[in-house]
């Protein structure tokens, strides 16, 4: 068990603690947003204040009001924070066996500076390197996606993750990718180089959205592609079992902490997004969560034939068949 | 003005029928979500109850529902619904000059299939071939987006659109693309036909979004790619303000009329995806609603030197430039 070394009881009074941070750091960044729609209440800003210098500036501020809440109700309890991060000169993966926060105040940045409501709030509580309780808040449509280990994954804290269980969870389609849901993002990487990232990732987008069989082969025919701007967000409604398979290089472990325990906890997959030298025989490891490659698979239930375990390692394997490895390299990997 | 038939009390009318209309469509999509979701009130569904068929259902029973209360408030309107039309043989070019409801029971059908939260309910009423009122209801987040021409447009009726506006609404930006939310959609037609309008596309989605100046000159640097699977609310989120840019073909009437009506009202402008043979030159028109080609900016304030529209049409031209044509023909076209 991960977790030797916390009881169930003092897991769920943390979780408690996080649900509640959680919200009141989505409650923060809803009040920037305020400020910068007009018709009311909110201060007018003065011309000189650019929205780029507002969401700095509200990136900063929540995570300062998170790293205090956690350091005066934890303060034996490490904390590392996307802000954190930023400001140091190193990306070294911190993350150790010690009881530890991992937390982006603002993911979808990009998002929120546009007020698209794709933009969260992600906490995740990390121990024996598992992440064990998320919690991810998306203040404009108020979405609170939370889970703690042993507990089950929640939608509002009252609608169980996956969704769909009537009559029961859904396998993995029998031709998967075929009628699933591709979430994917296009990155911040938009380099011009051959056989770069970007290309790299357009590539096997194509691959897995062209009609089956085509493209030597590799067509998968997804059922949709997706785009959210916010990887965070990608894994939560993974978790839902709205998408169904997310591909991903390049995220950080506070973009993808809260994440992968939410969607572990509701019975998803994550491994890595590179494909190995076999792709029909390797084994299916758990994802590293510094590795910064990211393959993660809705939870499934049982078909006919196959446990929902063998229907997400099945998918795992045409996935990777389709798509190209990824060059996303970290200091001290 | 395109709407001398009906006084702006004749269309405020409608409008509360619309806006109340969309409220109890999207409660009906709700519910059938409902039954999917595990855990308490909802029935059990048979196992011979597919996903599909229940889709396909609710498809038909919310387009009765509003074809029904359109016929017995305003009997002597016309009626377009995107059920009508999958049923019959034709896709001919229906509306006229005459008051018409266009309408889509359920935009984003994969979506809704996967419960993934970008569905919705598109209600338009167009005079003179003006899309005049706007209601696009999206019951999972309980965002609804609506507009009557000369009323504004608005979020949920109290949110005015596009929603930042403080100090004022920002131009689009200086070197658009640049830092723009690009919204797009891969779409259904993924045959891998050498140059067909999937490779378009996304060679198109690529200039669009490559580093600036790449691509042989066309690279365009976005700050962001968005494919939500619903060219309803792609419009409703560029009316909004959190996309600047949408660039769509294939789409219907029923898929964009709502939106249109909407994005106009909040002050956007929408003309054709195809771009021109000069570019730099040609007249920006006013797009063709069935035209399946569109090109969508958001509402934009002057600049120090230009005004909103001259900021929007600087816009287009840039997208133009970056863009392939695509072919969505149809019948009568």
């Amino acid at each position: 068990m991960a977790t030797h070394e916390l009881s169930q009881e003092q897991l769920d009074s943390i979780y408690t603690f996080a649900v509640d941070l959680g919200r009141k750091a989505g409650q923060l960044l809803l009040e920037s947003v305020e400020k910068r729609i007009g018709g009311g209440e909110g201060q007018l800003f003065e011309e000189k204040d650019s929205a780029v210098d507002i969401v700095t500036q509200t990136d900063e501020d929540v995570e300062s009001f998170i790293k205090n809440a956690i350091h005066s109700r934890y303060p034996t309890h490490k904390f590392i924070g996307e802000e954190t991060y930023a400001k140091g000169q190193s990306r070294d993966y911190l993350i150790d066996e010690y009881p530890t926060w991992c937390i982006d105040p603002l993911d979808g940045t990009v998002n929120f500076t546009h007020i698209f409501p794709m933009f969260c709030v992600s906490i995740a509580f990390i121990v024996n390197h598992r992440p064990v309780i998320g919690v991810i808040y998306a203040p404009f449509q108020d979405q609170l996606f939370s889970s703690c280990v042993n507990r089950g994954a929640w939608l509002n804290e009252k609608r169980r993750l996956p969704l769909i269980r009537n009559p029961t969870i859904p396998p993995m389609p029998a031709n998967a990718p075929g009628k699933c849901i591709l979430s994917c993002e296009w990155g911040k990487d938009r380099r011009d180089i051959p056989d770069g990232n970007m290309y790299r990732k357009i590539e096997s987008f194509l691959n897995l959205a062209a009609e089956t069989g085509s493209r030597g082969g590799k067509g998968g025919m997804v059922h949709g592609v997706r785009s959210l701007g916010s990887a965070t967000l990608d894994l939560a409604y993974t978790a839902m079992g709205s998408f169904d398979i997310w591909w991903e290089g390049g995220c950080w472990e506070w973009d993808v902490a809260a994440g992968i325990a939410i969607l572990l906890e509701a019975g998803g997959l994550v491994t890595t997004a590179n494909p190995p030298e076999d792709p029909d025989t390797a084994p299916i490891q758990d994802v590293r969560l510094g590795s910064r490659l990211y393959l993660a698979i809705r939870p499934a239930g049982p078909s006919a034939t196959e446990s929902g375990r063998q229907t997400q390692e099945r998918t795992v394997r045409e996935v990777w068949k389709r798509v190209r490895q990824l060059e996303y390299a970290r200091p001290g990997a």
